[in-house]
């Protein structure tokens, strides 16, 4: 293997696919990036086994070939070069790394041994916006369960229905639930995608990233962004039947400014944080919402204006969960939908039903 | 005690007394900030023992009086309240903290508790533009000892001579030696000054800062700089005998960019990082030096042009102890000062005298 490009472009992709490289493995070659020189192209691949990051970019080949190259090391030295142009040598397993007065020789191991994940060859696809495609991501993800006891719930649900696609994600405490529309799909789809991996997408998906083909199949996901290539192994099983928790009417209905419930929720809570139960109760009366906390150093209490539809309401939650939603959204106005202290609190917009937050309450004792 | 002051204010004045508090203590108090609410201003103190700093705001006072806050809250509340007008009151060891619709209660401690450093009321002093005590810091602070063996070099040296100041830290493996102009001293004076103190007092010199006087006794010192006093106890014992360690000819003397010499260091060093054992080798032979270093990965040579007075010479180094060096310098050309591969390189300036690092190389085997 022999070539030569621009360091930039180099540093670029490696930062695009390290990602995908595992770092605690017992098997050293999926610390590795898999270099293949071919045609006019230099292709970066990186994998953990679950997931599989590709990038393409430009290089003048003189001679073709593949290696694996240590990939922290590659990549912190290579972004130490982005300035220059560089030449690849790789002669007996040793790639040899040159620019201007200067040389790294590095160690490298045999392509032959890296597990890369075949591309889909069949499968069905739809297509999404990828603003829309990162939207739904960003907006569910962060619901997903950390507990390995049903690791299923590690996943996100995609759920393809004609023109919409939903994704639902639970941990138990709470869920959530945000649609989008599609552009086009062969038919309607399931799939169970590991949140770690969609992170990495949503990761991938910047301003200027076109509208995304995904393509599905029993067991992987792919997706094409023209020089970068996502594989993703798929979670396998039943997901929670998460329309039957939904509850439909709704006896106190609170209608809310967005930013001010962020902001005084940030000043209660800091009390609750500093005595690490989160605590925050809500006291929901006539057109007044007010929030509380207390710890052993003291306590807090603030009043926001509200709209309120229905009846008064005592409840108390961990405010973790709200923050968290909040943080995603951007709403001007929130509905806050209650039925009694013991029931979750579904939040909504006030006008579009693109998302639903569903969080249980904490019970008292 | 009842006052109204500005969030901003308050919050700016915590910020920078904080640092003072102890965060692992089993002296609870230490945690606190002292308020004290007298004629029109509110103060607030904080000390671990060995430092205090002490900084004075305007307030409204409606009723005298003291206490003592925990640090951590009553600073983390009072950040997310800066555009706002506070009002604190305290009754029976309560402090109220009330803005607009809101009201915090804080359970706080008896201020006759806390242990307040006495400020210097007799003492030498001496006067320095402001960025020269800060620069003088900067430059020497890197280079004291981490260990608790000699626990007196993690302090460092100041020696008021005339009309210059001088700071010398050493670790053992290297040594900073940085002289500045002072504008006028009461009489020559010693002290060792804890390498933490010192740290905070360059943290809280800015633009703004005017000259400053600092008052020394045997065991601390005071730095009054307006509204802010910072004392520190000092470290009491024998300072090494530096001045016998500093070698005064040289065999080789090179010239060389400081920047590029950083750059190639950077990279160099990267496989030295990786294998941690920070080891870099240093060739110069006529007008080249050529760094290398190497690790079970691989390894990496560079070439850089200097201009060389005197011998050949082949040395090893830490590179942490030239990269730590550098990147406090701002000079564009530095001399690198060598006897043998078993003597110090003794980094300068090319033209002013005013700074001298010592770095012992690494003995080969």
């Amino acid at each position: 293997m022999k070539l030569e490009c621009v360091g930039l472009d180099l540093s670029d992709a490696i930062n695009k696919v390290i990602r995908a490289t595992s770092t605690k493995t017992t098997n050293p070659i999926l610390e590795g990036i898999e270099l293949v020189a071919e045609e006019d192209y230099l292709t970066l691949i990186a994998t953990d086994n679950e997931l599989s990051i590709e990038k393409r970019i430009r290089a003048e080949v003189g001679m073709e070939g593949s290696t694996v190259v240590p990939g922290k090391f590659f990549g912190e030295y290579v972004r130490k070069l982005v300035n220059e142009n560089i030449q690849l040598t790789l002669e007996n397993n040793i790639l040899t790394i040159k620019y201007t007065d200067s040389k790294a020789s590095i160690q490298c191991q045999d392509a032959t041994e890296f597990p890369r994940m075949n591309r889909l060859q069949n499968g069905e696809k739809f297509t999404i916006a990828s603003k829309d495609l990162k939207d739904l991501i960003n907006k569910s993800i962060f619901c997903v369960s950390t507990e390995d006891s049903r690791p299923i719930l590690k996943g996100v649900l995609l759920e393809v229905e004609d023109k919409t696609i939903k994704a639902v994600a639970v941990d138990g405490y709470r869920m959530a639930l945000v649609k989008k529309n599609i552009i086009n799909a062969t038919k309607n789809l399931k799939a169970i995608v590991p949140a770690k991996s969609l992170s990495e997408i949503s990761k991938l998906i910047d301003d200027t990233t076109e509208d995304v083909t995904v393509c599905i199949d029993k067991n992987f996901l792919m997706i094409d962004m023209g020089d970068t290539t996502i594989i993703t192994r798929l979670f396998v099983g039943e997901f929670i039947n998460y329309k039957q928790i939904l509850p439909t009417t709704f006896s106190s209905i609170v209608t809310v400014n967005k930013t001010q419930l962020e902001e005084t929720l940030d000043r209660v809570g800091l009390l609750s944080r500093v005595s690490r139960n989160n605590l925050v109760k809500f006291d929901i009366k006539d057109a007044m919402m007010e929030l509380s906390s207390r710890s052993e150093l003291g306590d807090v209490h603030e009043k926001l204006t509200i709209k309120l539809i229905g009846n008064d309401l005592s409840i108390d939650f961990n405010a973790r969960y709200f923050t968290e939603a909040l943080r995603v959204l951007d709403n001007e106005f929130l509905k806050l939908n209650f039925n009694s202290p013991a029931s979750p609190c579904i939040i909504t917009g006030t006008e579009e039903d693109d998302f639903e937050y569903f969080i249980l309450p904490v019970r008292r004792f």
